[in-house]
């Protein structure tokens, strides 16, 4: 089949793909070059977040346009892909699902750590010669109320890690069955906010959850952990930009209702203007939840097994329109 | 009685020290003002790490002298005291060991996650105005070696987060009896740095521990996991400046022996003018692995009930010296 790879892959799973035959050619599109068809005499695209496929996109690519018949979404969200579209062109989408989960639970755990510790900030007051041991007093994790807003694979894994330290998990998932599960499960955004001084974001971006977390849910967090101890609130996200309103996260921070927030992910990406960089308590990494050589690895082995299950025409275990 | 107090207390144990009766000093002293007896009419000394207590120091304020007769250690580490020299002097010496394991164990494991994962590089290139996504691929910490150099209270705390997060945890520690134990026990340094990727140093200092780690023990790390992947090797040091050879550390990242190295401790404080600032795997906060508010609140409860004991005549439970 050929392959088109717009926004790169991993180098062994290139050349698996090439050792079963496959013709795989990676370069980059524009918005423009997309939309006049350019990868209409490709079987499969492969992308990650930076090659967006809309409507008008898939429509010059698909059907009487082209035969592009299957899109893999290396990684998991796929809200740069219009769904609907490719299901009305008869094209299966597919991501990787598994392959990152770790590699984000631990950048949200080190986000954690590192923003109610103070590292990222003490790291670069030492760069700047000075020695700020002084005002770089954190708080610890062990004992307080972290608030988990969705509670699916990589959220668990951050209840689980979290659990070891002494955290109390709190949940709120609609979509979750609460039985059985070692966490406090709230029915309410509210109720989940009013509960705990550090939140962390694990849903998707949809019509429902953006700026789900604005300043008047941020002004519900108790600031005081359970034996009274001031450490305020703290909100990560390594999920999805825009489910954060980041206009009231910056009002949120410089007032103090906030004291920390880390974002790996950002309501527009590269995120290098944003006026969130100013403030002392925000710390930022761009989009890096998925950057590890062993996720690469795992999204290069999972997105062999589509393809191969794909030329055989087999709907493969991942894909979300089947 | 009578306590000076040198470096700082947590003002809720202060108060708390005032209204048990007693007469609470908080004052810095120079080197100069302590040799000639400044607080020979105190019973009690209460410093962190910034006061040094040499034998001479001790000699001027204890025995015909003056009256001292209990030092106590807002911390752990007592290598700024001359612990013999107490002795002859029958001055009683505790430290507060156990109310800053946790804030360190947290710690050890942000600096591990940050180090990995870019996050204060990632940090400061986005302050900085550049989205440096590509060049920040980090590796993961689940599956890897941990080598953790003693395994005292703080190593063990490291252990439980690290094996949550599905690390391999090895130990050196030839103080400990290593049955029973959950960790893979090395016999030697070497053998220890030999299997581990990364490595956590959590000893004291002492003669035997001086520049343990140097160039040809970092050498022997493996650069790469048990799977094959190169995820380079990492040490974190949030035990004692002085147990690793620190030029040697520059030569080991400057060459690439070693991938990243985090500090929270030097062999002199403040270490703002270590060339290793200058390294790009470097990381380092100044000296903050105790300074927590909970920390503080744990070690200022630790010193009520050391200060009470001694008061009624009975030896503290953490006295080194009894």
């Amino acid at each position: 089949m050929r392959i088109a790879v717009t926004d790169g892959i991993d180098p062994n799973a290139k050349s698996s793909l090439e050792s079963l035959g496959h013709s795989v050619i990676e370069r980059h599109y524009s918005n423009d070059e997309l939309i006049s068809g350019c990868i209409s005499d490709f079987d499969i695209v492969i992308i990650r977040s930076a090659t967006k496929l809309n409507s008008n996109i898939i429509k010059a690519n698909a059907g009487i346009n082209g035969k592009l018949s299957l899109i893999i979404r290396a990684g998991v969200g796929v809200d740069n892909i219009d769904l609907s579209s490719a299901s009305d062109y008869s094209i299966s989408v597919c991501n990787t699902p598994n392959a990152s989960t770790n590699a984000v639970v631990e950048l949200t755990i080190g986000h954690l750590i590192s923003s109610c510790r103070n590292i990222a900030r003490g790291d670069q007051k030492m760069k700047d010669g000075s020695w700020a041991k002084k005002e770089l007093r954190g708080s610890e994790l062990r004992g307080k109320n972290l608030g988990l807003l969705g509670y699916g694979r990589i959220a668990r894994g951050v209840a689980d890690v979290a659990r070891s330290m002494g955290m109390n998990i709190h949940a709120y998932d609609p979509y979750v069955n609460s039985n059985n599960s070692k966490c406090i499960f709230h029915d309410s955004v509210e109720s989940l906010f009013r509960s705990c001084t550090h939140v962390s974001i694990h849903c998707f971006l949809s019509d429902e959850t953006k700026h789900l977390v604005d300043l008047r849910m941020i002004s519900f967090m108790p600031k005081k952990d359970n034996n009274g101890i001031e450490c305020g609130n703290h909100i990560v996200n390594c999920a999805r930009g825009g489910i954060i309103n980041e206009s009231d996260l910056h009002d949120a921070l410089e007032s103090g209702v906030l004291s920390t927030a880390s974002l790996d992910v950002f309501e527009i990406e590269p995120a290098i203007k944003s006026s969130l960089l100013q403030l002392d308590g925000f710390q930022a990494t761009p989009h890096i939840g998925a950057s590890t050589y062993e996720a690469q690895r795992r999204i290069g082995e999972e997105i062999i097994g589509i393809v191969e299950s794909h030329s055989k025409g087999i709907v493969p275990l991942t894909c979300l329109n089947k």
